[in-house]
């Protein structure tokens, strides 16, 4: 395997809407300094794929409007590197588009697909397992999956469930998919994680690009032949103008739904990295460094007083004061304050559209 | 009694810090649309003289750091009738001043003194309240204060005790007073309004611009001789730099102190026209339109949900959505967002000074 080979895919495209008023349509999360660290969670993904895949290798998949937030943080990517989708059509498109993209310029490219507002504590054990998986790419036809072993019964991920029996012969940390799972109640979760055989799916894939072009032409022909039937202006002055008229006319599908739920030789790498998809902002407290009274503070100048168990997000210049609360949301963001109970978070998008 | 010598002096050099953040010491409350209605509390204490005080007759003394935002905020304003202070001297220097300013100007002048920070709800009785009290000092040596009626045993607010059993023979709503009394503690504040005889003291004076000038001659000369030797540059080029110059010179003391407590002659005329100092977020919580949980709602788009006794207040178009809060101070204001429990609203000082 050739490091010249390996590509990154960073689907970049979401709105974020859980983690309002921080993140809204026009900015979402993905473009946020989130964690309060100088970088956006879409750095911080390109950030630790270093010395995995050079730089000219990573392509971000994003809506046309988020162009220039994408220029402008990260410059060093070439221009030809940002893909614009035209309108929303979920990952199968989205993943499609970039495959036959990359298939153009390098046939022998191993990819990963990654989203860009996760985090991964640990960047270490993350870039070996990614290493790994790249490699296991490289000499074989496998769908690879990360999956992560799941430490709480949640509600709002996917599971994989793996035939941890019979690892493959030629990578022991790899195992047969046994099937994917939707994302389950919570007697159904906790049913999972008593087993130790069912992992959370991360979203982040690997695999060879003729891999994944062989199986979108297998499982999902609709889309290959749109995609094959652009491969002459890929790279060209018309790519763009050609995307805008046949993208719209994919089918709106998860790459999950349209090729993993059907295709064989679909491995998961069971992985540890202190790994979040930072859905909600119970999540990020979660996830972030809290003070004696567990309150996870980001912003640079936040006073409490009398509170615990906060969540208290701002960024900017803003300075903020709190006295006596207690499990609480303050974001204050993009023209907008919002205060509200951790318990009740999943009210938010509704809030965020009244 | 003439129109034209009637004269309004409004001092507007308080730095509002119980307010804090809609007050800073760079944009104290004065300066602020505290209300939401659209004009700051200055404009709207200059607004309840129109017809009976004209333009060119209005007073300001403030701060040197706040002319340009008296500027902006009241252009109609000759630019000379904004008297500067270069230091903060408490009312007595800011009452001389202007009096021996309005003085070489028009000895028969009559005198109204304002704070600049407070509200009355009932602007037409507040206008009889004012006129027959300037109809009574263009007749009479009287210095006379505005008592308001109390409705509760504030300890925050100095009393006027008055004499009810011989009103004036010129105005029977005039009253002699027995005594200034200081922030009482909360049983004698209870003392107080058990009997009918004692009165809230606004700050609001009423008198002859000679009534005034000749109670400094007698019962403070310090600050008397000081304005004295000042007369000749008075309106002219040199006063500001004259008034720098000495200005500093005067004692520290407040008008009640110095002149109120030690005069014969004082009146104080009970009024009731809805008025409040507006000293705390509580009390413009009390003084606001609430909605039917008890929340005052001061901003431009403010949605609550299961909240209850809170006093929101933004300023500009911040959005601003409070979920499961009973109680609390939400103000997002100059930078800085406040959020504290009404019941521990006298730290507030404190925290802004943290």
């Amino acid at each position: 395997m050739s490091i010249k080979d390996n590509h990154l895919v960073i689907m970049a495209g979401g709105i974020g809407s859980r983690f309002w008023p921080m993140s809204t349509p026009q900015h979402p999360k993905q473009f946020v300094d989130v964690l309060g660290c100088g970088r956006t969670l879409l750095q911080l993904t390109v950030d630790r794929f270093k010395g995995i895949c050079p730089t000219e290798n990573v392509w971000i998949v994003t809506s046309a409007s988020y162009f220039d937030i994408v220029r402008e943080q990260l410059p060093e990517l070439p221009v030809s590197n940002i893909l614009l989708e035209p309108c929303r059509r979920n990952t199968a498109p989205c993943i499609a588009y970039v495959s036959w993209r990359i298939k153009k310029l390098n046939p022998k490219a191993n990819i990963v697909v990654s989203p860009s507002d996760h985090i991964v504590m640990n960047v270490a054990e993350f870039g070996r397992v990614i290493s790994s998986s790249l490699g296991f790419a490289s000499e074989t036809d496998a769908i690879i999956t990360l999956g992560m072993k799941p430490t709480r019964p949640e509600t709002g991920y996917g599971y994989i469930q793996a035939n941890l029996g019979t690892s493959s012969a030629r990578n022991v940390e790899l195992f047969p998919v046994d099937s994917f799972r939707e994302k389950p109640d919570l007697e159904t979760a906790k049913k999972y994680i008593a087993q130790n055989n069912f992992f959370w799916n991360s979203g982040i894939f690997v695999w060879n690009v003729s891999t994944i072009v062989n199986a979108f032409r297998v499982y999902e022909p609709s889309i290959a032949s749109i995609f094959e039937g652009m491969m002459d202006v890929m790279g060209t002055d018309k790519e763009q103008q050609t995307i805008n008229e046949k993208f719209p006319e994919c089918p709106n599908i998860s790459v999950d739904y349209a090729i993993l739920e059907k295709a064989d030789e679909i491995f998961v790498f069971p992985a540890d990295f202190g790994w979040s998809d930072l859905g909600t902002w119970g999540s990020l407290r979660e996830n972030s460094q809290r003070d004696e009274f567990g309150n996870a503070l980001i912003g640079p100048r936040i006073d409490v007083y009398e509170t615990q168990n906060c969540m208290i997000h701002t960024v900017g210049e803003k300075r903020v004061v709190v006295q006596g609360l207690d499990g609480y949301i303050v974001a204050e963001e993009n023209g907008t304050l919002l205060i509200c109970k951790l318990s009740e978070e999943q009210r938010i998008k509704q809030f965020s559209e009244e």
